[in-house]
């Protein structure tokens, strides 16, 4: 409408521990596309950082005008207690006892109304929130369609623990700490805080490789078994090195992208995305 | 007052190439002691990162209530135009011709006006400003009390030209973006620009060794020399190295700490502050 880009300031959320350096030097390059593209007024678009846990205060109260959170809700706050029976799995599996389910998924409540809660301070009357997460479609919280990726590392991993490569012990105690819900779960954490109204939640889907029916670049990207278990090491490894050590980490996704290529080969591999905006009440 | 701590929402801002990953990580602690002296409310002190140059706008118009820059405004934003005829000096000395004086003058001009001008945009009316600086007491811009420390270290790289270890052509292009105003300079400059009332300006000054008459914790710590040099060296080596590269470093520093013991043993050696706190006009 030919009117001037208005004075934005954008805050980037992530944990203190991660690297905000490379995000900060990219800025000067961002900024000058930004004014490439948008003409005068670009330089009011003010970039920070703001280091902290998200399942607590960020920002002042009645701060904020819009909220996005991007493939990050799905992480918990910390592993849940009570899965000490979840032997042999990674994750909520076919194959987990009812305890470990109800362990998460209360998990999953406590963290997702505590963000909630949180937010709702932070954001004016009227501002809004658009979150997308890793979910699932079904009521069932073991589907396989949010635990199969896991289910299938855990695999890798029990073949080394059969192999005397990892410890029994280490692997029993061992769980992501992740709670994948449904949409309806998430209509009843946003209900039950009260401060939001949904405007829309859809739920939709990506297959494991990122590069599935699209134009490969390179020769690399073909191959669904190597991204799939590229992209789950850089989700993993961390957590993986700080429980198992470093020493196990190749032969662990080694064994993985083996794996995932083969299911890959067999099955339609997909994940699913659920997607939520809402408006803060008046 | 028995009050409980406001909402604080701090912005932290230095170039975007700095290392803002080793602050972020420091600030759970932070945040913890702040917790224990003040009690409850501590948690609501948010800090954010502002990666830029603040010789530029940094954040939307009349939206702070406090600024507070340290040892930072005597660094200008380059090095100024048209020292060619600094030959054998690197920053203003006694012995720069008088239109080296003028180019540093001016640049100081621009770059502190641009400050104060964007700084002004950003401050709600009646909010204020504290700004420390290194400056100098005299009218001479060449004074010894701010020139001294780096024509030291110009007798250091001059020493290692006259040995050959150092091209005199790349010494001879080496200046230092600083600028060490007096306290009438500064005043100057913020009538001129218009938008803030002084309320006071103080000069201090401060021993090179920070250790100067102080209980010292360590050996290494009464050595002046060292003391110095190190300091500096965290200063400077940046500059020095993207002008000369890193193999002359350990030489030009060791030669430096020398140079300086033998001075600072003979004459009192001191920095000088120039503090300025102002209010934005209504």
């Amino acid at each position: 409408m030919g009117r001037q880009l208005p004075e934005i300031q954008v805050f980037l959320n992530d944990l203190p521990g991660n690297d905000f350096n490379t995000i900060f030097k990219s800025l000067p390059r961002f900024q000058k596309d930004l004014e490439k593209r948008m003409g005068a007024g670009a330089e009011s678009c003010f970039i920070n950082g703001a280091p902290g846990s998200f399942y607590g205060r960020l920002f002042p109260s009645k701060s904020l005008h819009f909220i996005h959170s991007s493939y990050s809700l799905q992480w918990l706050s910390q592993i849940p207690q009570g899965l000490e029976s979840n032997k042999g799995n990674i994750y909520m599996a076919n194959s987990s006892p009812p305890c470990v389910l109800k362990a998460y998924y209360e998990q999953f409540q406590t963290d997702f109304s505590m963000f909630l809660r949180c937010r709702s301070e932070e954001l004016l009357e009227g501002g809004s929130m658009v979150l997308t997460f890793l979910g699932r479609r079904s009521e069932d919280p073991s589907t396989k369609e949010c635990c199969y990726i896991w289910e299938l590392l855990a695999v890798a991993l029990n073949d080394m623990v059969a192999e005397g490569l990892i410890e029994e012990e280490k692997m029993d105690s061992f769980n992501i700490p992740q709670y994948t819900p449904s949409p309806a779960e998430v209509k009843c954490e946003v209900e039950k805080e009260g401060s939001f109204t949904i405007s829309r939640l859809e739920v939709s889907e990506v297959n494991w490789n990122a590069y599935h029916g699209e134009f490969c670049p390179s020769d690399a990207h073909k191959d669904g078994g190597y991204n799939v278990a590229k992209l789950m090491r850089a989700v993993a490894e961390p957590l993986l090195v700080s429980h198992f050590g470093d020493g196990m980490i190749e032969e662990v996704f080694s064994r993985y992208q083996k794996i995932v290529a083969d299911r890959m080969s067999r099955e339609k591999t997909e994940f699913i995305n659920v997607t939520v905006s809402m408006t803060k009440r008046g």
